[in-house]
């Protein structure tokens, strides 16, 4: 099954979609499986992380945001804004991609997982993601 | 077919569970498909690397424990201990899902290729992956 | 289906495999499922990137060189060259497997999006890819 997930996104941060996934396989049917999101973007990513404490998901945005400053004179993409090419790093270094098993139905997400939209830019906008689900 | 790796981890490093992933592929019976490894954790990782010099894995510990150390007074999430946030950071720089394509009822794997769990807390531990196998 | 990607290298880089990967993924006759890449090297990456301005590209190698510079004091692992242990560094940091759904026969790439095996070593060479096109 091919599915898709549209996510309206009011500016930079990491968006939590593991309700729109798991909404998606429990509509495949499918027991025993593999789901597979797919992020069409190359200025944001898809990221695992921990769902409980918020301050996790805030030190690694500010720590990545350190380490991939804006306006860094080593930049000659600059023409699409400030953000664009310090976006364009940040998704090479996390994921565009994530497979995560399905078993008895669901995602088989450890207890403190949850999935994100990890978007780059600064500007509210639309992302869009396809779902594989498949046994 | 779904399979459960759980490994016992001494502490903070890289272990390799290349023949604990290989087992199961054999258990599946599938000559030609996909396998998936999933960790169902948020401050460890999984990583295919070098399986020949074990300074590679050495060095390549040492520059990530330099990249994102303890103690950054950047850090708010610091109730879980000092290599708590970094973990956090270095799971999000890495992965938590492998897929490797299985031919002729193996993993097919390059020659220096090790699949390892990359723990990044320092206590002792169980981590658990969940492992799919499908043609 | 099983295919293989045989990659004739110049040197360092990013260097497209889009139209290989659709290739197989034709065919294979799949209609809706999923494509793995899976790239059998330690020193290399696959990576999805924009695929239109080369400037985008240019400053993402420049920065990942400036990240991981060649002499780093800390490596040990310096018997196979310079360029040696920054490339295991950079592939750890990125991806050698790449999961991407298969839709209408067709990868379900985004309009920007391109598949790239990252080099990260100098010299002239050949990169194995495995293909896994599933339903």
């Amino acid at each position: 099954m091919i599915g898709e997930i549209s996510v309206e996104i009011p500016g930079q941060g990491l968006h939590e979609i593991t309700a729109r996934v798991a909404d998606l396989v429990r509509q495949s049917g499918i027991q025993e499986g593999l789901c597979t999101v797919f992020l069409q973007h190359t200025s944001a990513s898809l990221l695992i992380q921990e769902n409980a404490d918020p301050a996790a998901r805030h030190d690694l945005e500010r720590w990545l945001n350190r380490l991939v400053p804006e306006n860094d004179p080593l930049y000659t993409h600059t023409q699409e804004g400030a953000d664009d090419m310090p976006s364009h790093i940040k998704a090479a270094l996390t994921a565009v991609s994530l497979a995560i098993p399905v078993a008895g139905g669901c995602l088989a997400l450890g207890t403190w997982q949850g999935i994100y939209l990890w978007e780059h830019r600064r500007q509210r906008g639309r992302r869009r993601c396809v779902v594989h689900v498949g046994s």
